[in-house]
Order: C-alpha cells, then sequence, then structure tokens
C-alpha cells in the first residue's frame, strides 16, 4: 500500500471546525488508496499557554519538567484527530511519541531523532488501520522521560517519519499555499513555485522564508524525502502546493528562483583592525562565546594598506541581526580591553536590509552577480556588503531601498513568469 | 525514611498560585522528615474542556482516545508542581500513568488497577529525590494504551500509592477542611470528627457526602490505608482535618457519627404485585437491563393478604434517584405488557428525601433505632420506608422535613458535642 505523510500546523488544528476539515483532507488520500500517517501539531495558542506557565512557575526550568508539559498540547490533538477520523468512518488511532516509541537524543527542548522503530505502527496497518495519528514535536529519551524536539519540531517529525516509512510523500499542511518567489507582500508579480530544490529551500528558509524549518529541510534533503507545502484552508489536490524536492526532479529551472530578503539586519565595521594570523578568530571566537549570531563576514584591504599602516591594517565588517548589536559590541569593547584584539573605532549601521537571490542554476551559470549589480545601479541601490555562496548572492543595502530592490530583482531575473 | 502521600484535587491546583500554597505544604512535610510523593489533578475546569472536546468531536467516542486526551490534563500539573519544588529548591520530578508505570486494566474510563511497581520511584528517592510527582486519574493497560480510572480516580491513586509504598498516611487536600457529622449548611451544630472509620466513611459517602469517593475509601479500606481528610486552603498541621482509619485505632466512639442526607429521591410503589417465588427478580432484572439505580427496596405483607386476594399479592416499595424515575416507569410498563409481573397500580412519589445515621457503635448499641423514630416522631415526621444495615440506618421522609429531620437527629445522637 503506497504511504503519504500529512502534517497539519497548529493554525491548521486550531479549534474542532479545523481539525475536522484537515481530517477531511486525510479521508480524501485515504480513498485515493493510501495508507496515511498523520502528523498534528498543538492547537495554536495552546503551547504557548503551557510555555507561559512553565516560566513563571520556574524561570531557570528544569528541561524535562518542561518537555513533560509542553508536550501535552500535541497529545491532546492526536486524539481529536483520531477521534474525528472514527467519526468519519476511517480507521484511525493516535500514537503519543513514547507510545511509537519515536526514540531521540536526551537533549531536551532541542532532541534529535536517534531511530523510529515501525513495528507497532505497520501492525496496525497490517490489521487495517488506514490512518496513524503521531503527536508531533516530541520523543522518547533513552531515560524514559519525554523529550521536544524544538522550533519546527512538527515538520521535523514529519519528515522523520516519511523517511522511516518509505513515504511516497510528505505533504506540510500550512496556511500558505505554497513556496512563492518571493513575499507577495511585497510585490504582487510574485508566483507560487511549482517545484523547489532542497538546497534552494535550505537557502530561502534560513533566510527568512517561514514556511519551513530549515532543519526538516535539511532532514528531507538528507533522506530525499519529497515534501510538499499546501494550504489547509483551500481545496486541494495532487498539483496543489509547492513540491521541495530533489534537483533531479526540476527539468528547467530558471537561474534564480527566489529573491528573500531580511529586514531586521545590522552591519558592524571595526575600524584599522591589525591585520595577523589569527585575528578573526581573536574578533568572531568573543561574538560568539556572547551568542551573537554573525552572518556575513568581510574583510577589506583597507586603503590604509597604502598609507600610514602599510600592510599591517584591515577593517572587518560582519553583520548581526538588529537586537544583538549591543551585545557584540559589548563582546568587542570587552576583548579590546583584554588586549585581545585591537581597533581603532566599532561603526554600527542599524539601518541595512538583506537581499538575497537564490537558485540551483547559478551553479552552471555565469553573470548572475553582474545581473543582480546592474538591476540594483539601475535604480541607484548602493551595495554596502556582498556574500556569495554557490547557489546564493547576498547584498547589504539601506534598508528604506529593501521593497525597491526585491522587486526590482525579480523583474530582473523574470520570475512573475514560469 | 517515613513516607506520605499527599493527594491535591483539581480546586487546590486551579492555578499558579495555588500549586505554589500545595507546592509549601509539600516542603513542610520534606522538612518533617517525609518522602513525600504527591497526586495531583487536572487544574480545575480543565477536564471538562477536554471533555467537552471529545464529546463533541464524537458523541459514540472510542474510550482509548477518551482516555489519551483527558489524561492531558494531569500531565500538566504533574510537570508544574515538580518544577514549583525545584524552584523552592526541594528535589522533586513528575511521572506520568505510563512512566512509573502505573498498571491497569484495559477498561477505558473506568479501569482498574493491577499493580504499580515501585522500582523507578524507589530508586530516585535512593538518589535524593524527597519528592515523586504522579499524575492522578491515568494508568497503562497491557495493550501500551493510556487509561483512565473514571470518577474520583486521583483519590484512587493517591490510596493505591499509599498502599504500594507503604506510606505512614495518605493526605487527601481538598476544598473543605474534613468531615463533619452532617452537612453545615444544613445546621450549624455540625461538628468536625477527629476520626472516622473507614465503614463509616463508606456510608457516609454512598449517602452523598462528597468529599471522597466510594472507591477510594474501599480500597483504603483493603489495604488499612490512613486517609486523611484536609484543607488546601487553611494553614494545616498533622492534627488538622479528619483522619479516616481503622476502627481499632478509634478509642472512643458515639453510637452515631453522622447523619447523611439524599435529597433527590423517588419512591415507587408497584401496587397489588402477584406474590409468588422469583417475583423479586422479574422486577429487579429490567429495572437494572434498564440503568436505574435502586436503592431502598421493601416488600409489605399487603393488607390484601387478609381480604381479597388471600396469600397471593403484596405491595412492592423502592427508592430510585428522582431523574430515573421515567425509566423505572417504563422499565415496569414493559415488564407488565411482556406478561413477565403483574401489578394493579405504579404509584410515584418524587417528594421524598432520604435521612440516615451512620455509626460503628450500632453493631454493640441497641436502640437506635428506636432513638431516631422518636426524634422524627417529635417532630412530626412521618416515615415511609425504612432500611438498615449493620451500621446504618435509613428512613424515606417528606422531602420538606428533611432539613428538620437532619437536625433533630443530630441533636437527638448528640453530635454537637465530641
Amino acid at each position: 500500500m503506497p504511504l503519504l505523510v500529512m502534517k497539519f500546523g497548529g493554525t491548521s488544528v486550531a479549534d474542532l471546525d479545523r481539525i475536522r476539515n484537515a481530517a477531511a483532507k486525510v479521508q480524501r488520500e485515504v480513498e485515493r488508496g493510501y495508507d496515511v500517517i498523520v502528523i498534528v501539531s498543538a492547537m495554536s495558542g495552546k503551547t504557548n499557554e503551557l510555555v507561559g506557565w512553565v516560566e513563571q512557575t520556574s524561570p531557570m526550568f528544569d528541561a524535562r519538567e518542561y518537555d513533560a508539559v509542553v508536550s501535552s498540547g500535541e497529545n491532546v490533538t492526536a486524539g481529536l484527530m483520531a477521534l474525528t477520523l472514527q467519526e468519519m468512518g476511517v480507521p484511525a488511532r493516535s500514537w503519543q511519541g513514547w507510545q511509537v516509541p519515536i526514540n531521540t537524543t536526551a537533549s531536551h527542548s532541542a532532541a534529535r531523532f536517534v531511530d523510529i522503530p515501525r513495528h507497532n505502527i505497520d501492525q496496525k496497518f497490517a490489521e487495517g488501520m488506514k490512518v496513524a495519528v503521531i503527536a508531533g514535536f516530541q520523543g522518547l529519551s533513552h531515560e524514559g522521560r519525554i523529550t521536544t524536539l524544538g522550533r519546527g519540531g512538527s515538520d521535523t517529525t514529519a519528515v522523520a517519519f516519511a523517511a522511516a516509512f518509505g513515504a511516497e510523500r510528505c505533504d506540510i499542511y500550512t496556511d500558505v499555499d505554497g513556496i512563492y518567489t518571493t513575499d507577495p507582500r511585497i510585490t504582487s508579480k510574485a508566483r507560487k513555485l511549482e517545484k523547489i530544490a532542497f538546497e534552494e529551500m535550505l537557502e530561502l528558509a534560513s533566510l527568512g522564508a517561514k514556511v519551513l524549518q530549515t532543519r526538516s529541510v535539511e532532514l528531507a534533503m538528507r533522506y530525499k524525502v519529497r515534501l510538499r507545502v499546501l494550504s489547509s484552508f483551500e481545496d486541494t489536490d495532487e498539483n496543489s502546493g509547492t513540491l521541495v524536492c530533489d534537483e533531479d526532479e526540476i527539468m528547467e529551472s530558471k537561474v534564480v528562483n527566489g529573491v528573500a530578503y531580511s529586514r531586521d539586519e545590522a552591519k558592524i565595521t571595526l575600524v584599522t583592525v591589525e591585520d595577523r594570523p589569527g585575528i578573526s578568530a581573536a574578533i568572531f571566537a568573543p561574538l560568539a562565546d556572547a551568542g551573537v549570531n554573525v552572518d556575513m563576514i568581510v574583510q577589506n584591504i583597507s586603503e590604509k594598506d597604502y598609507e600610514d599602516h602599510p600592510g599591517s591594517v584591515t577593517d572587518m565588517t560582519f553583520s548581526v541581526p538588529i537586537n544583538q548589536v549591543d551585545r557584540a559590541r559589548k563582546a568587542m569593547e570587552q576583548a579590546k580591553a583584554d588586549g585581545s584584539i585591537a581597533y581603532d573605532e566599532l561603526i554600527a549601521d542599524t539601518e541595512v536590509a538583506k537581499v538575497s537571490v537564490v537558485g540551483i542554476g547559478m551553479r552552471s551559470h555565469t553573470g548572475v552577480a553582474a545581473r543582480m549589480f546592474k538591476a540594483l545601479a539601475d535604480e541607484n541601490v548602493n551595495i554596502k556588503v556582498i556574500a556569495t555562496s554557490e547557489i546564493k548572492i547576498s547584498v547589504l543595502i539601506e534598508r528604506k531601498y529593501m521593497e525597491l530592490a526585491v522587486q526590482a530583482l525579480h523583474d530582473a531575473f523574470g520570475l512573475e513568469t514560469a
């Protein structure tokens, strides 16, 4: 029997009506001949309520108790989903993480999968059950305690089950109807993609497109689990949404498939840094220790090389989330006071945004960067920092030009039409 | 290390403040030198919310899914209680039913204990843990599914743990401060009892004193678990509340220790019933089949014996809850139509109440019934039905005299003073 994994997020199971709506989608797949594994999140708002209680009770909480409390939201939805399916005449039952068992590491609140034995669920499928409903986001440690997987954990659960059970596809039902070439709120020309490669989705996910969590895409890529993102709130069929898949499955691809942005960036420049072996480590180790997420890093060969500090100094520029600027500044001042680094000045520019173009076609096409820079230049957008990877080019620009830049790039790479 | 079981009901853990208040009581017992097992209910209102969702989803629900959903309320409280204790510096952790495991039968929503292995919890006590917090009301079937114990299940869980771990005492914290000689709302002379025997408590529980569920008292009696009922909302010490214990532990007892009542009774009389062997079965089997809870039964030797139906007919009177009168009437009419019983008339009196006096002293004292009947006669209260057991005398009277009767009996047996 072909098997499908279907995952419904918190807004898709927010109340009994929405659970019924989701169950109807499951029933349709059963009628098409699939066995189905359904992964459910907590009803939206429930997890926040539970987290709030834990944090109010104990600011420095024991993560094992946190996990025991917070995982209960998914258990409720799993039971209600199984009951709803039964009520529709679909043989279904629920499993909590420990019942499968979903074996994970004991890193509470950030656990990782160890293995998912198929025996219990396979046996029920063999006995005629059509749908296994699994409480997402949770697992069991070898100590017999409940774990949770951290943010996006239900997506990750869905991908892990799809991998373990060799599912034909893993459908992620959410509140958007697919992955777009860019944010439709920024340009009405944004187009829903029919397919997107894992690598592209990974870059888009980490660039701020919030539909799928990075970890679930990584896991899907590793186990070649075909992911489909589609809407809970629309009628859907086998062609709905966007398929996230191996690039081999994508016959033709544009050079660029998406334009992503991140609004809340800041650029920090350390001016006149001593240029010696080990200086990068001396700068970025204390930032990491302080919990600062450094994104882009650029080291300039300073003009100063040619003037009064020949060969001995440079400027170091990096970007951080805007709310980590103070933390970064403190870490640098401390390192300077310790004598581990030296610089003349720290300049923080908090009026920047990041815009990126992403596409696996870049691997085989040249001139993408030039085309990007020309499109921005045509709009008089000045580029402050550039960073590139194999399938992505990112630039930092003034924040006030961000929407203009996204629109210009979307046009320049012809993303409006398939 | 001496061990105590402490149980907190839903109103005692209704919010984070109340959980803190309950935890402070636990901390005090730890400071007195006890290891403690705490049994918690769901925060009040939570179980009703979950039950509501299940019933709305599926009127004829799968009890296994019902149990999986409904048990989550206790899991939340257990985690929050453990966190609260940790925050107070008391080493504590939570256990859900399946983690202990609390092994039960697979009678979902009405499961019974099979056994409670001590190993896991004992090991943690040996490692220095002072408090094990257990989610009440739930267990694990041999099929690996979550069960619940039915009404009063958290009290029963507490008693079962006290029995399994040889606890010195099982303290039931609730919203009243003990067991009273009668309902204080009916007479201000009602007095809190220091001690009460299991058998007396059983009679009072089944007579409508809603403090403890019958099953938990039965279990306590069987395993000789000393139960203490006391208030969550008052300062309490080792002498607070009422101890429910073996009668051997009660040095002196009055003949009567409590006056109970039940307001919502109805009396049904079948007039001129054929008096033959098997007639009782023919009447009460269809009532049982219809789910009617028959309480008192009286068969009169009818005066008709001496008149026109000599030796062949009788009147049969029984009491039922007032909301089951229609069901009882239908069952009787059906049986009459079937020809399995014959009677002239069914008279239902829905204006009655039951008043009972209870006391283990009745076993060795005579004249209790006479004293009761005289007290009622002195107030011109007419007795409609009488039923007795070894330690209880119950009468049905007109409902409008119920409070008067309770007050008169409370006075007649001198219950105001210890």
